[in-house]
């Protein structure tokens, strides 16, 4: 669907507005923007975003019909089936919708599509987003940063593996983690998910499978499935990820890789105990099961930092290791690393440069600066203590309001908390009730399949009033539909 | 092959140099960064970056041979085959080698890595280099730029295609070269290598062909074979690729795409005429093949703009354009964007999103900035006129050297001359030979399969100094090697 975000309409214009409109989608179409096969937004749709009646729609729709350029077809909508060009020549313009039904890539599941598109209005109250809100996040101080700052950065190509200055400091700050990790056995990426894109394209089959906790983020996403391998979830208890059938079920299916995420589990909220991470580690040795082991929330606990990582407990190079800046500094950093061994790493790299040449210099440069200059230290500091204060709140919430209709973790750090309805209620009705109210959910199943339970919320994003209000009308939706 | 670059001797310690490199080694194992069937560097490498003697390294290997640590292997080298837990266990670890020769993507082509390497020594002459010397690049202005403006940026996920202000000035940028493109029609991302990469992933089936110049760029990166797609070349006269037999190839090799590089083409440096642009989109219509126009060298002329791109006379959206910050600004930034039918931008946003989330908000805020502010126009003007004099230098040299060795062409803007030499001469020895002097060339048969007459040559990256020392010493070689 067409966003016609670009253009207004002149209300004070001498032209009609039907006409306005007949002229900017006549134009879209004859410089092939709205090529041969794309289909128009719907009537009320395209009402809607020019803030006018249905029928000035009509109207300039019915022109564009008459001139031969759009068509409305059963089941399909309304089509664009000619151009000038096109009327004038004999041969069809070339299919690019067939274009765009081909390759490798599956689209985004819906409901991520639809929640996607939810989130461009500012005014929606979004319960379940993942990511710090925008006050949280410190633009400032980064401008700040930039402006006081006298070392230079690098406008040209970065080393294969990124900015060694960049690596010396991450090779530091896990030190402190217990992760033993020279520069050369780190990767800089563009973000968590895409040393998932890289592994997913460097190291594995297709047809093999990837073992993850039932449920978890890499559902919500299709790296791994998009490049042909399988997800299998492995059921998890109040201390992590269930270890007994791992060997069994890597034997039956074919099991090539382990992702987890130990510490502040998304969606879970859930905290890996040290017993299970010790546990993990040493039957996955056992089953000569690679780990892949996503930390992108772990510098964000509350009270107590988690148990060491599953790569500082490992010193055979059984752990793929990865952060992100995403989560603590700002998603629109986009740098991430990959941590193990070398030629696993030098592998990732390789494809790297192949599929990007690098991650962004000025982005390395900017953190970098945050980390040797203490900024990084001081803002997690400040963050934690934000989002406990959030979780406090969200949490007494629920016990006010939510005590008969759900039960829920307290999560020790990180965004989530993974809130299970008591009672069997349709929840993409409840979804959709809560969007046309102004109230943006993250249903169970984006996380495991056919979920129909659960609820991820977060105390990350909305502002604390917008928590008080969405959380409670939410409270009230589960009750009426559970009647 | 491993590089040790994150550590160094201590030549002043009391520890023995070879009980340092015993221990440092050690570690690498220890820790699992060197994980079983690792190969350890060749001891000469070794010996050459620890600036020791190679009986140095032949004890502390050794010593860890002795430990069973490590193994030498006929026609493998010397390998990790034990660490210290896998002593004490009895199953082995996890087969990384196995995961590493797994995966779809394809490793670089070897020459390419073997280029790669070599230009990571500063004190290389590199003659063939594709990006500007970091002397041309605007890192200062840049500084300045974010010290003195006070608009902030913003730390979050950006909009799915791209920041909209972006997306705005990069309309009204390709207005003045006769394209139209609605910021709808338009989507940012990290380079032009990702924009093919999103192609591949999101347009293509497994088993089609993409059509492009024969030689080409194309050839020296693996986007579209790993994706499962083939290339085929078409000749070039010239005014550029040869349209008569478009049609045909169609037909017999199942033809998806045509790849070109109209303006300042890598590695020819060939400019299309304008006459061939019009019959290339009028065959290509005809033919309905669809287009990918990629122009990251198009500002970059010396004395006269190129004819309008393939994009600005298309009206029927048949061309995908692809434009870059990389040679202008700086790769560093690594910002591209594809115009091209809202569908088409559509799946490949949807595709962006899910490989890497979008672009760096830093560096998409620093290309506005540029743009916005007139910082880009005056700098591109300055690089045409630093452009231009490097080529009549570099001009003035081969005639005075390579008359009776090589023909050439004299471009009319970008960064290449592609050099034909005369005589057959064992390139690949040519390549050596040059290497263990100090000159980095990059072959011909990067850019096109078996060539063996050819060299890519540019003029932005080595200085004056070095493009006359080094030149006068290649056609010295070529002498040499022709004799
Ligand atoms: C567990 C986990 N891993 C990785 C990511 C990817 O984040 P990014 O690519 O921004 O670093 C996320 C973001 O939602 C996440 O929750
Ligand atoms: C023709 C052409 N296209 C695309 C690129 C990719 O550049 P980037 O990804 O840095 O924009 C290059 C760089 O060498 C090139 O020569």
């Amino acid at each position: 669907m067409l966003s016609p975000e670009e253009w207004t309409l002149n209300k004070s214009s001498q032209t009609p507005l039907h006409q306005q409109i007949y002229e900017y989608i006549q134009s879209k179409i004859m410089n092939g923007e709205w090529s041969i096969g794309t289909r128009i937004p719907a009537q009320r749709d395209l009402a809607k975003k020019f803030q006018v009646n249905r029928s000035t729609i009509v109207y300039a729709l019915g022109e564009l019909t008459a001139d031969g350029l759009i068509e409305s077809k059963v089941g399909k909508g309304t089509i664009v089936v000619n151009n000038t060009w096109s009327l004038l020549a004999s041969t069809p313009p070339p299919d690019w919708n067939s274009y765009v039904k081909s390759g490798s890539y599956q689209p985004n599941i819906q409901i991520i599509q639809d929640i996607n598109k939810a989130e461009t209005n500012p005014k929606i109250i979004r319960l379940g987003t993942g990511e710090l809100s925008p006050e949280l996040l410190p633009a400032e101080k980064m401008q700040q940063m930039f402006q006081s700052r006298s070392r230079m950065f690098s406008l040209g190509y970065s080393e294969p593996k990124g900015s060694i200055h960049l690596r010396e400091l991450l090779s530091e700050y896990l030190k402190a983690k217990g992760i033993i990790a020279s520069p050369s056995s780190i990767l800089i990426v563009s973000g968590g998910l895409q040393a998932l894109q890289l592994i997913s394209l460097g190291l594995l089959h297709r047809g093999s499978t990837i073992f993850l906790e039932t449920p978890s983020y890499l559902n919500s996403v299709h790296v791994f499935q998009s490049a042909g391998m399988n997800l299998f979830g492995i059921p998890m208890d109040h201390e992590g990820l269930l270890t007994d059938s791992l060997g069994r079920f890597k034997r039956q299916h074919n099991g090539a890789l382990l992702y987890t995420i130990p510490s502040f589990h998304n969606p879970t909220g859930m905290l890996m105990s040290s017993n299970r991470r010790i546990d993990l580690v040493n039957v996955c040795k056992k089953e000569r099961l690679p780990i892949i082991e996503d930390d992108v929330y772990g510098d964000l606990w509350f009270d107590r930092s988690p148990p060491a990582p599953l790569k500082a407990i490992d010193n055979q190079g059984l752990v793929l290791y990865m952060g992100s800046m995403s989560k603590t500094v700002g998603p629109g950093l986009r740098i991430g690393w990959i941590v193990g061994p070398e030629p696993v790493i030098d592998r990732l790299s390789d494809i790297k440069m192949q599929t990007d040449y690098g991650s962004s210099s000025l982005s390395q440069f900017a953190v970098a600066e945050w980390l040797s200059s203490g900024f990084y230290d001081e803002h997690i500091k400040k963050i934690r203590a934000e989002l406990k204060c959030r979780r406090d709140f969200t949490i007494d919430i629920l016990n006010a309001h939510f005590k008969d209709l759900a039960s829920w973790n307290i999560p020790e750090g990180g965004f989530y908390i993974w809130l299970c309805i008591h009672k069997q209620i349709p929840i993409r009705k409840l979804f959709a009730k809560a969007l046309n109210e102004g109230i943006l959910l993250n249903p169970g199943n984006v996380y495991v399949r056919n979920d129909q339970q659960h609820l991820r919320l977060s105390y990350c994003y909305a502002s604390l009033g917008q928590l008080k209000k969405g959380l409670i009308r939410l409270s009230e939706l589960i009750q009426e539909l559970s009647k």
